[in-house]
């Protein structure tokens, strides 16, 4: 083994409102045995998610949240270092819940195994993993694009935002990206083929912005961000659209309910749809959709972006980072070579 | 005929806000003779709806807005007393969109015979009418309900609420009826089989009031109202929870759009839909509601109830009265015997 002492990330309290570097502590622990049918693995990966803030609160939600003084969870992609499992042999890559820890001990059933001649790795853990199943089977399954559709989508540049757009453009929708800076805006547009974005930040008036970029209305509103934004979208929705809540990041850091325009109205004139997404539903789906992403992947069909920062120790900050809208691309910790 | 002369009911401007009397002017010409391929029918019964309030906006929705110095549009059940067409006689009892006049002359191809033995001709504007149709396509259509759910019904009371609720019930569902004052209370659950009332004027926190009707959650959502009932609803949603939003009548006077609590964020962690309903979108599968419907009625399964005025020159005051949940039953008013 390369070292016996384990760094690990651990949730020091609960945020109230943006998390602070005080909400965690790090710490180091020796290394666990796997037990029977338990592997030991080396991560080379974290990603991180905004997901993750909601699981800092002591709240019900559909995953329940992480205690004080366990261990940050979170997907990441590994080297097995020592197997006890007939399913996983020394030096194989797999990808799962590992946490933001330098080693995990996992139960061999929860881990995904990953092949390093397909991509690069860490991809298992954004186009070729969560974050991609997310955006194909939120766009496909609830937003149902046609050619003809305007597609918008908040938080257009990030992990998931970047291939909802890529996909809608490629079944022929028209495809418009509501985003933090210009650099993510020129980018959207000359790397992914958005048709049109939008700085949400330095807008003027959002609601005439989208329009001007959506002037049939909008069919499809893939739902990152919420507030503001997706206020705006609302008012520019066409007949029966459908809209997928997949994040509301806006939102998360928010200490007090937030008070918007009461919507329900023009989701009744327009007889559209609004629907929660949480991509574990399509867990009986994912070979499917793996399938797809791989091959758009493997032709050029489909780009991403990757937002590396090196060390375990710098998680904290760039949580911090990624809840203000600071990366760029999917977030990622490189915990090992 | 009759008489010469119709009364009829024009929107003579604007309302801000709630409509006052002033809103509506009442005149007298002379009744029109039909052209080919029209009838004139002499009004029995005008239906007062609350989507009404926002045909007198001068604003884009599912139907345009009524001009000012037009005659006040609503639906209406007539007798034929001159027939220019082949497929109606004298003396017929027919449906459509009238107008609120004692007379009215329309295309043939646009009414619906009604047969008077079958009940009284009224329900054509009720329980075997479009509201019965709401309630039927609504609920089944985009609520879903199964047996064991527990579905909640704004305006319970009301000509789409309490049919709802019956139609809920004879599934096997859980029902919770909100209403506006302790004798709508009364009558849905002693007359109607609601399971639960609750009288939002007197609640103290409506969304305690909610959790203890329905303590496994709330599985379908009938809206009829909107505003502080529906933000309360949302804080109880069951896993896949169902929204039918089939009218906002909390929100039809507002004269600037009044914020609520964000509720994506309940939406996505539930994984709920929200849909539009518009009953005009199901018009080729009337008959088969309407055959439900009528077979329910027979057999006694549902009950209505009417809250007639009469006099069409009582028509504005009942209107405005509508539109403050002051009705108890399906509003008529009463034209002609």
């Amino acid at each position: 083994m390369v070292q016996d002492q384990n760094l690990r990330v651990l949730l020091a309290r609960r945020p109230t409102g943006a998390p602070t570097p005080e909400d965690f502590s790090i710490v180091s622990d020796a290394v666990s045995a796997p037990a029977p049918g338990d592997v030991l693995v080396q991560n080379l990966f974290l990603s991180l998610d905004p997901y993750m803030r909601g699981r800092m609160n002591d709240a019900k939600s559909y995953v329940p949240p992480i205690q004080i003084g366990e261990v940050m969870g979170g997907g990441a992609v590994g080297r097995v270092i020592r197997s006890e499992s007939p399913d996983f042999a020394q030096g194989d890559i797999v990808e799962g819940l590992l946490g933001w820890q330098q080693f995990a001990v996992a139960k061999a059933k929860l881990l995904r195994k990953i092949d390093p001649t397909l991509a690069p790795v860490s991809t298992a853990l954004g186009v070729l993993g969560m974050p991609g199943l997310t955006a194909y089977f939120g766009l496909l399954d609830l937003g149902k694009p046609v050619p003809t559709d305007t597609v918008v989508v908040s938080a257009a540049s990030g992990a998931v935002g970047s291939l909802v757009g890529q996909i809608a453009k490629r079944l022929g929708c028209r495809t418009v990206g509501v985003v933090g800076s210009a650099d993510k805006a020129q980018y959207i547009t000359d790397e992914l083929g958005y048709d049109a974005a939008i700085n949400y930040r330095t807008a003027g008036n959002l609601r005439k912005e989208i329009r001007a970029a959506a002037p049939d209305g909008v069919n499809v509103y893939f739902d990152n961000v919420g507030g503001p934004v997706t206020d705006a979208v609302f008012e520019n929705l066409a007949q029966r659209a459908r809209i997928v809540i997949c994040g509301q990041i806006s939102q998360y850091n928010s200490t007090e309910q937030e008070l918007g325009p009461r919507n329900l109205s023009r989701i009744l004139v327009t007889r559209s749809r609004i629907e929660g997404f949480i991509v574990f539903d399509y867990a009986d789906r994912y070979p499917q959709g793996l399938k797809d992403l791989s091959g758009w992947l493997a032709n050029g069909e489909i780009k991403y972006k990757e937002d590396i920062v090196k060390g375990l120790e710098n998680a904290p900050a760039a949580f911090i980072g990624l809840l203000e809208g600071k990366n760029f691309g999917k977030l990622l910790v490189q915990i090992a070579d």
